[in-house]
């Protein structure tokens, strides 16, 4: 969980002569996981006292925190993520909101706690240990969860998010494989515990909740992103990472903020260029590649973290259903896919910002047709490992940005 | 994929020389992988021909297959899952069924073709494959999934599944960590890759779509399934599968068949007990616990590989609700709940079958309330480890059944 700086060094492997080796150290070795640790209690100890002296002083206390929806993001293509626009909430203590201050401050100092044990919680126990909160306690962790996405913004000025705070959601990350070592730590023992992502047979590497704290090493050229489990399995299956030398990482719809920030590292830490493969619909291209690019609205004061702003999008694009023949193995879109890829056209700043998007997006709205990535399968099974994604590769310079 | 004899062997551990490592040898070591291709190979080639003799002897051909509903399974306690009670359905080829006739022989013909070539399809590809097929081609998936799904009824009479026919799910299975290691192979070198499962850090081993072929080797005492991702983070971080010397394995809800394989060859090969901690709601007892042990209605015809019928019931338990006073941690049962565990009572063969169950679901009617495993972090994030699963292990022998 360090946000430390990251060395990459280049080395020869004994392995593969000619493919460099690319390193980040693990969070162990320069001692940044405690330097986060010590950096998230002091900002908790700020934010109370704050607190604290505004009520010594005979005032309302009040707590900041920004907007989190699409209305209050921009998009700056130097940039490459969302940003927030600078809207910002106050909530003040008064007779309405005083059960949401306390839940606030309980919250706040539950993570206190977990950050100096280097415990966790999930949002679901968050809620659980509040029932020993008597008359502060949750009754819907709709509401716990709410308190802990306003936490997350008033320290995201600060730059600690909900993982440095040790809040982590219930489900875990997607699934990963290929010439990648992990580099982790035994929790108990601080042991480094080293995954090597070739040796998951026809399984497969699960990124963790917090993946901040994980050395890396490689000596892979790129990463695909995959929208299904159906297609990682079967790039898995048949090695395509060891014929590509790529990192093939299993999104499993919209990626979450683990799996976002264990790519972006491999985009940043390992400079691997980043491709993604999804459906071609909108909801692959406005939700799950957008998502993985920008970020999203709600999280937008976190964006600058989790997401991948060099990657690129590999496909499948409208002119693929074109050049591969796939018009019979495609479905109509729906309602809500035309309402979806008209409002991003309109509404969404990623989209508004780049014109290739908008004239593919148009041109599948033409198309009034939707194609997904098992449509390959029309033409055998491994016509995507076969043809596909070798032909794509070689114009990779022309993905869709 | 090799329905074969497994082997058991003790032997001493230099790591720990008091702990017992049992062994299941890979499929590669005795050519079982390929005696059950062949196998397979055979019994396509004898229904389709079959079905090819019947038409060639001027009748319509038919093909039978076992209904697949609750309705349709019988229990008994010396058995120890849901077997079929023996109603069958049989589809003749006549006008009204003659393009499902042909999509069902089609689709065998692709699971021979899978087989030869060691490939699979996902459920979702199987669809895509077809538009190829002219007139036969499927509109919806869910129309090739119901022929799948008869396929394998009609091959369940030759204990051929729809794994062994190659047809796999887009899903993967839960995670898995502790003191085992799995073998696997390269899918092209056929080098057997071993997996330790000690050695995930934060992350975890993911189960494969297929587990047959899998060697194991362990030194755990038991395996504890767990239903949620955030109980199974919980109990991974602090090394509870160390501290208790154990198997963790993550449902994640109502467990994939892949799951249920995967622990029911650490029950039968491995000889190790296996523990679910689950809900204490009807969803979790009533839909993951019994699946996990009995198997369900709809996969009656595979049952007796896919559950694992020397499963006990560690928690939570409608006592454990007042033995460690969750009260104010409880939700009211809603009428949903209330009606699948009415249900569960008056026809499902398990919990009829079951006096203690019936009693347990009795009392959780009465209290009218439920209990997640996550209620424990009231008493504290790690109450569940220090206290809650060391005190009902000491009582293993009067879990429920």
């Amino acid at each position: 969980m360090a946000a430390r700086k990251k060395t990459t060094k280049k080395t020869a492997t004994k392995a593969a002569p000619s493919a460099r080796k690319r390193t980040t150290e693990s969070g162990r070795a320069d001692g940044s996981t405690e330097r986060l640790a010590r950096t998230t209690l002091e900002s908790i100890d700020e934010v109370a006292k704050d607190v604290y002296t505004q009520i010594e002083s005979g005032r309302m206390p009040e707590i900041s925190m920004p907007q989190r929806n699409l209305k209050n993001v921009k998009f700056d293509r130097k940039v490459g993520y969302f940003e927030l626009a600078g809207n910002v909430k106050t909530r003040t203590l008064e007779v309405n909101s005083v059960k949401t201050f306390a839940q606030t401050v309980r919250l706040m100092a539950l993570a206190k706690e977990m950050v100096a044990s280097d415990d966790f919680a999930t949002k679901r126990e968050a809620y659980y240990v509040s029932k020993n909160w008597a008359e502060a306690k949750f009754n819907e962790q709709r509401e716990s969860d709410t308190v802990l996405d306003d936490i997350e913004g008033m320290f995201a000025f600060k730059e600690i998010t909900r993982e440095h705070l040790r809040f982590v959601p219930e489900e875990h990350g997607g699934s990963v494989v290929g010439p990648l070592t992990v580099i982790d730590r035994d929790p108990e023992t601080l042991e480094p515990i080293r995954s090597d992502c070739t040796a998951m047979g026809s399984g497969a590497y699960t990124v963790p909740s917090s993946v901040d704290h994980l050395g890396m090493e490689t000596t892979a050229s790129f990463v695909l992103a995959i929208e299904t489990g159906g297609m990682f399995q079967r790039l898995n299956h048949h090695r395509y990472w060891r014929t590509a030398n790529c990192i093939l990482v299993e999104m499993g719809g919209v990626p979450t903020r683990a799996t976002r920030r264990f790519v972006r590292r491999l985009s940043e830490d390992l400079k691997l260029p980043v491709f993604a493969f999804v459906d071609c619909d909108p909801y692959g291209i406005c939700n799950i590649y957008r998502t993985l690019k920008v970020g999203s609205g709600q999280s937008a004061h976190v964006n600058a973290r989790f997401c991948v702003p060099q990657a690129a999008y590999l496909g499948v694009t409208p002119q693929d259903i074109e050049d591969f023949g796939l018009h019979d193995a495609t479905h109509p879109l729906l309602e809500v896919d035309v309402k979806r890829a008209k409002d991003a056209l309109k509404n969404d700043p990623f989209f508004k910002a780049q014109p290739k998007w908008q004239a593919a997006l148009k041109q599948m709205l033409k198309m009034g047709v939707r194609a997904e990535q098992q449509a390959f399968a029309k033409w055998g099974l491994n016509f995507v490992i076969e043809e596909y994604l070798p032909t794509k590769m070689k114009a990779a310079k022309s993905f869709l940005p």
